[in-house]
């Protein structure tokens, strides 16, 4: 590798170094760093959303929006980390009668953490995205293995949370930015390096299947294994009922059309399969859906990569057996580009073949024609876990069809009424993970404050004198945060 | 093995129906659930201490706190369900302005949990143990593997929670109570299957570092990886600093050996390691703890395995290079007896051989003798994850000894400043969990209720009506609990 490993050992010896300062933080003033890193990439000017769209070929509003997200992600997690929601201290008091002990618990950074660059989102989901923010928010060091697919706009993100170390005069170590040099196979090996090494104690992932079970899987190798949050995607199903198709078939199409092909299809969420039972509506809609994707151009994808696994996957699905096309855009595409497809075949034929259930990254979708909702059950229920599944339907569809609404309750992170699952909204009630294979653990979620779960472990202090205890668990509440004391939330002071 | 695998299929399918049937389940009702299992294990009369103690050797007296604990377990985990702590109900209203949409999460049950009893505690941390009562809690089937080492018992408190699941009209598959029939590796059969069953969907266990382990590979090579909370033991060091041994070497000494001899030193929490500076202090501590150790009484172990287990261990470690006895108890030990046994060694030795920092489970421990403090930093530094580490010192000591202070912050769930670790305390600051290889996910506990966390996952729901909510997530609060709404906790209704 160009990165020789006494390079990377030094990354991970700074980060364990900077370890040891982050513990002496407070969530306050973590919190008032965050604030810092998202003043300093609101500062970044046209140049950032120019290297991005070179280098992603993603357009400019979309990237100015990913850019105001991703400051809006440092900014809302540095509020929940600072009201102390995950420090979670808990007191309990000493009992002279009953000879309990004074025992005190909070949450606080579980060591250095490796994070993984997404192709997808370059702001948000990269080297200053999501995964870096909820990791400093709980006191971790972080190494990102920076995305190759968008190094000059991930150096960028890096130095600004460089400087903002540097104004703080924080240990360098608390940021780490790795750079393979592009040689298929090298970035990998950096990823496997890092993720083994004995020193880093985390890993966040988003990316394909295979790049996040590989992960988990070297981790849990590991003579001290350690979690890894790896959001590996999914095919985000859809389920259609009658009477919304009967109601509104037309604006369902277009509405499905648009998030299928956001983003040239590339998202974590893009709804991959949709699946309805035969009849007036689902032609109407089938009809609506095909003029729509008729009339979507192929746009250019993320890089040749992705590119080349999009067409490969795409051949693929719509070389199985009992399938036909049901659409494709009318424009032909350019080499690099995402023309969309829709294919269509029968729920029986879905549910005996799993290559049609396997995410395709890109604008394709699977459109699945039930005889009847006995298959649609079926197919509920042979689902893998999903970041989304998503309900098109009334309120009497879904009296109607209660077995379906409670077998998918099982087999995602969030679930969508009417609704299209590509956006992903950064707000506390967001669960963006789900069950295996969407996600290595439903237990967390990457996206919303609650993110900095993934990094915090609990300390308990038994019978500490006041002097010695970290400030979250002193008698004097000075940071004014919730704590349950004796089993009773309180702000009080003790 | 003796339970056909036709019995554990159909055992782990009743349980998957019995999760449908919880998911509809509030935690006001659950919470309920508990206290009436509580009631039950409570009216358990004499019949059951006897025949704990007739298979366990421990006494009464032991065996009667043990289940007054066991009943304050599942109460004191109703209590926190109902209030919704585990819930974390989250809820982001819309905006038509921003476009915002209507998210909700709450987090629900995992799934089909499988336990695994400990022989040590045959009711706190065995079938109706805080493994069980913290899923039940959470909404979560329960398969217990019953310990081999206490079936008579065991089979009684499943006979309890059977009885109320029965009173409450539930479905059977809640809770089932699977025994092996002590033929050696039939057991292990059956908890390697049970933890690869790919419905079940998370696994609890206490025990040892070889089970444990054993579990978390089969878990994690499973088509669909499942999260294993397996509490595996340490050795628990006690660090003394010289003001501390100055002013109480005696007292300090009387303390040590008894939570060492506790209950045979068949404890997790057991403290195996004592460390300290050479010096009067430190002579006069071994003087002390040579004499108490003289006295205790050798008493019968758990099992003929766990004696067995004793004496080797016992053997190998008092037969490393550089070591000496320090004391023995002056009364011969007969067969199946735990002969309480302190061996010294350097620093240096200690450092370099690491057969010596492997867990006895029973009453022996190995006292390390440093030449100054920078031993004692690098024994801290060259620590493994532990359950606890104690600080036995004045405010002084660890004023003057800061860097080990920190440093043992990074080895262990819970730090004591001049306690002994034996008595875990059910209170919601406990951390009965650490670095591995004490435990296999150090941001989780098993004691205390929040244990509950590890067998619950978020659910989003975006867009849906109230009509179709979980009770938790309507507008109207009905069950009263705290709810993030927009970023603020409250418990008012929307």
């Amino acid at each position: 590798m160009n990165q020789p490993q006494e390079f990377l050992d030094d990354r991970v010896c700074m980060a364990v170094e900077a370890f040891q300062f982050l513990k002496s933080t407070t969530i306050a003033v973590r919190a008032a760093f965050m604030h810092a890193v998202a003043d300093k990439i609101e500062g970044l000017g046209p140049e950032l959303l120019d290297t991005a769209h070179a280098e992603t070929a993603l357009p400019l509003v979309r990237l100015t929006g990913e850019k105001a997200r991703t400051v809006g992600q440092w900014r809302s997690y540095a509020n929940a980390v600072a009201l102390g929601i995950y420090t979670e201290a808990r007191i309990d008091l000493p009992n002279s009668e009953t000879g309990k002990s004074d025992i005190r618990k909070f949450n606080l950074g579980i060591g250095p953490v490796v994070v993984f660059g997404a192709s997808n989102f370059p702001f948000a989901f990269s080297t200053a995205g999501g995964d870096t923010a909820s990791a400093i928010g709980a006191g971790c060091p972080v190494i990102v293995k920076g995305h190759s697919g968008h190094t000059r706009t991930s150096t960028m993100m890096a130095d600004a949370i460089a400087a903002v170390i540097k104004d703080y005069g924080w240990p360098e170590g608390v940021f780490s930015h790795i750079l393979g040099d592009n040689v298929i196979g090298t970035d990998t090996k950096i990823g496997a390096y890092l993720t083994a090494h004995p020193r880093v104690k985390a890993v966040g992932f988003t990316g394909s299947y295979w790049g996040g079970k590989a992960l988990f899987d070297i981790a849990n190798q590991r003579e001290e294994p350690i979690p890894v949050f790896a959001e590996m995607g999914s095919v985000n199903p859809v389920f259609a009922f009658s009477q919304l198709l009967e109601d509104r078939a037309e604006a369902l199409a277009k509405e499905y059309a648009a998030s299928l092909t956001l983003g040239v299809g590339q998202f974590c969420t893009n709804p991959g399969v949709f699946i309805a039972v035969k009849g007036d509506g689902l032609e109407r809609f089938k009809k609506a859906l095909a003029s729509a994707i008729l009339a979507t151009a192929p746009a250019t994808m993320l890089n040749t990569g992705i590119y080349a696994h999009f067409e490969k996957n795409k051949a693929t699905l719509s070389g199985q057996a009992e399938v036909s096309m049901l659409a494709e855009s009318s424009v032909e595409a350019v080499q690099g580009q995402g023309r969309p497809r829709i294919i269509s075949t029968s729920a029986h034929n879905f549910l005996k073949n799993q290559v049609l259930s396997e995410e395709v990254f890109g604008p394709f979708a699977v459109l699945v024609e039930a005889e009847n909702a006995e298959e649609v059950l079926a197919i509920a229920r042979q689902l893998k876990g999903q970041l989304t599944i998503t309900i098109a339907a009334t309120n009497e569809d879904v009296r109607v069809h209660q077995e379906i609404f409670n077998v998918v309750k099982d087999k995602a992170g969030r679930l969508l009424f009417n609704g299209m699952p590509t956006g992903v909204e950064v707000v506390y009630a967001m669960q963006h993970g789900g069950p295996f294979p969407s996600c290595t653990d439903p237990r967390f979620t990457s996206v919303g404050p609650d993110a900095v779960k993934r990094f915090v472990r609990p300390l308990a202090f038994q019978n500490w004198p006041d002097e010695f205890l970290p400030v979250e668990l002193k008698n004097e509440n000075a940071l004014g945060i919730v704590r349950i004391v004796n089993g009773s939330a309180t702000k009080a002071s003790i």
